[in-house]
């Protein structure tokens, strides 16, 4: 692993003015695999300098290597040791503002009593004035139960907050969204669904997080069917859109058509399953998918077994048409994609080596891929990771702020997908033609054409939507000749 | 009613530049009882002047009518009204913001993946820093089913946003607290128990709003039973301890001892049965309530009948020992005290003058008191209602935010009676003995002293019992010799 800021503290040293101890330190810190990112004199004297260090280690260990090494330095006196990513969470990363100033009782009595209570009525008798008069045009819940966050599993609701924080702090910068984080202290179906249910009012759009599968797809199902605000499983659908827009990319570099090529998907979880559905949406005709048994065909024991309904029944019923058996690496020779989003290390180069010409690779597990990206690259064409040090990463960032915001936009009342298609179309667009090749095939988290490209793409998908549905509505009515 | 800036509206006119229009624009406002607060002329030509006038009216109605009148003016044309109350409520009055810019890769790794998987992992080991590193410390839930909102009732959860927003923008501007509403799409009470329950570890308090009672005493009972942060009903807890101080105060005019004054309440609601809880606390001997159907004692049909346990058997057994029976105008001949939070006009200036020397009258129904102000005046020492437009303003704002400010800084997992009592006097002595008479019984919401120590007492409170509970649990341990 390479130094890295998310492993990066500062160091506060006291050291002699003269000699050649400052020159130590950055040979200490070089030598030892870390990086110097920024040196402050924060006070200096004719005999001792203080100095504040920041240094990228490349985990919590190496960090604590670093600083004994620092230690040992002659005439080096060690003062505080800051992580700079601990800092910045303390006392949390987002807040509520107001957006008026209430400077005296003319103020106080429009924000507040008496002079609310006029807006309340209005939207008592008026309901569609809620997303005129209140924040519910532009706020959304996201909700987590902290039963599989990030790669860390099932640690509950409390430790799931930074992530959530996190989240709701994208969808700001990114999208101009006020999100805010509700951490369930339940992982019961039913309570999940009624809760999410009865928060709604205030909220026009849900993004659930971190919701381990199979419960993720049964609360996603039954709030979608509940709910008149659209419902998203980020892990799932951000994930298969932004997957999907990378392979429309990749497609075009090594020149094939979707409806040709063969996919084989390691993984069959909330990830995967959502991949796999709008990879199926979009054209895509052969398909093998396959998990830690193999390859799932309808004649797998625990397959046949599987309930009627069931994601995995659904996996087998839409996939594997030629009834492959065997592994995964049986599978992948002369597939033309793979995508991983399973575990690490499931393939090797020499797997990759037996795809067909032109292969394309998305190793998505994190931190470590299915397979060694820079071995995959001795042979595929495309290769893209989850991970930032690497080209090509498939990062969700790249989504969810610019769907929301369309379907914010549209006042959405579904999300469906004709929107996730069209965000995925218009995420590869903004890579130009002229910009396109196998190490660029998704655009930077920063690039500022992002959020409002695919949030025009979304918003106009869920406008036609809500018109066709519209004039369907009409054609059943009197209206019609 | 007086104008009011809760009924103001700013009107674009364009006016002859020569002539007597602009005059008479001020006249006609003034003369159909409204009052110009602002006057900004926006483009001025040799002809014609376009201005925007700002006026205050008393309702709506009168609102309109004045409108009419300016259109009536010759030569004066009417442009687009805006009502300022509105216009504040367009989109909503609060938003998230993110307390870090997130300007590169750098930041990003450090908000969200990969860098927040440690402080994640840092929590799921130590729960405690929660409190620390997340959002929680600093965070309440402003949560209703909207079935009580101010006196417009049982409006539903989109219709009380503009209230719970409000609240939420009080709670920043006075105490510096994150707050977020939850407006419930349910009202039973099993579901919103399990609702708040659920959505607790993200909060450090919850703030009760406007719930309608019985079932807001069932709701707040079984939340602090549950939960290990605070659970406050603002509506009750709150009006009880802004009662009591301005109670405090009001003795103190009267130079009477609260042991020993006769209190009679008329409203044995959410708010009544609070009030009458604390002013218990507080040493009140002698209590008399009143509701619809006179004065509650145990013998009458309905209280007998109630249930053990009840609200209405709890005021039975609580109060009028000498066993009172008759209307609210009987129990108030020769009473020191009367609190009313009930109905509008209850009793008369006759009722008020038989009531005891130096009489205290608390009239908070809203708008229209339980007494006309002005005629308890009369013979009152000490009056105060719930209006803006008299002296002695009974406001919950003088109170929750300081509270929760104090309840979130010892970080306090209840509240109770000792720290409501705390509240109470350390808002009272805001009023320093120079500055107190009949008028002046209660502070300005805008006085900067009053929630810094309404919230230094609830912390010291907080942080006082915590210690005794800890000490009653090393005096049980083995330590205790």
């Amino acid at each position: 692993m390479a130094p890295s800021v998310s492993y990066s503290m500062t160091v506060r040293l006291e050291v002699p003015a003269g000699g050649t101890a400052v020159s130590q330190i950055t040979t200490v810190v070089e030598s030892s695999g870390g990086s110097v990112t920024a040196l402050d004199v924060t006070a200096s004297g004719h005999e001792r300098l203080r100095m504040d260090v920041t240094i990228a280690a490349s985990s919590t260990a190496h960090a604590d290597e670093i600083v004994d090494k620092l230690r040992a330095i002659d005439g080096v006196a060690l003062g505080k040791v800051s992580d700079r990513t601990f800092l910045m969470h303390l006392g949390g990363k987002i807040e509520m503002s107001s957006k008026h100033p209430i400077r005296n009782r003319d103020d106080l009595s429009m924000v507040y009593t008496p002079g609310v209570a006029r807006v309340c009525t209005q939207i008592a008798e008026h309901p569609e004035d809620a997303r005129r008069l209140t924040i519910k045009r532009n706020s959304i819940a996201v909700v987590t139960d902290g039963s599989a966050v990030l790669g860390l599993g099932n640690i509950g609701p409390e430790a799931s907050l930074p992530v959530m924080e996190g989240k709701a702090a994208l969808f700001k910068r990114f999208a101009g969204i006020d999100a805010w984080p509700l951490c369930l202290d339940t992982q019961d179906t039913d309570a999940i669904v009624e809760i999410v249910k009865a928060i709604a009012p205030g909220f026009a759009g849900i993004n659930l997080e971190d919701i381990s599968a199979p419960r993720c797809f049964e609360i996603e199902a039954r709030l979608r069917e509940a709910l008149d605000i659209p419902v998203f499983h980020d892990d799932q659908h951000g994930t298969a859109i932004v997957v999907l827009s990378a392979l429309y990319n990749a497609l075009r570099v090594v020149d094939k058509r979707i409806e040709d090529i063969r996919v084989v998907m390691s993984g069959a979880g909330a990830a995967g399953t959502a991949i796999l559905k709008l990879l199926l949406e979009a054209g895509v005709k052969h398909a093998v998918v396959a998990d830690i048994h193999g390859v799932v065909h309808s004649g797998r024991d625990d397959v046949a077994a599987a309930e009627e309904g069931s994601p995995m029944r659904w996996v087998a019923d839409h996939t594997n048409p030629e009834g492959r058996t065997g592994t995964l690496k049986d599978a992948v020779v002369g597939a033309d994609v793979f995508i991983g989003v399973s575990a690490p290390n499931v393939l090797d180069g020499s797997d990759v080596a037996k795809m067909a010409e032109g292969a394309i690779v998305f190793a998505l597990a994190n931190p470590d891929p299915e397979v060694d990206p820079a071995a995959a690259r001795e042979t595929a064409s495309v290769v893209a990771t989850g991970r930032s040090d690497f080209p090509n990463q498939i990062n969700n960032v790249l989504v969810f702020p610019g769907v929301f915001r369309g379907l914010l936009d549209a006042q959405s009342h579904t999300v469906d997908d004709a929107m996730m298609l069209a965000a995925a179309r218009a995420l590869a667009d903004v890579v130009g033609q002229d910009e396109l090749n196998p190490n660029y095939i998704v655009p930077s988290v920063f690039n500022e054409k992002v959020s409002g490209a695919v949030a025009d793409a979304v918003r106009q998908a869920a406008q036609d939507e809500a018109a066709q549905a519209a004039a369907r509505a009409g054609a059943d009515g009197p209206g019609e000749a």
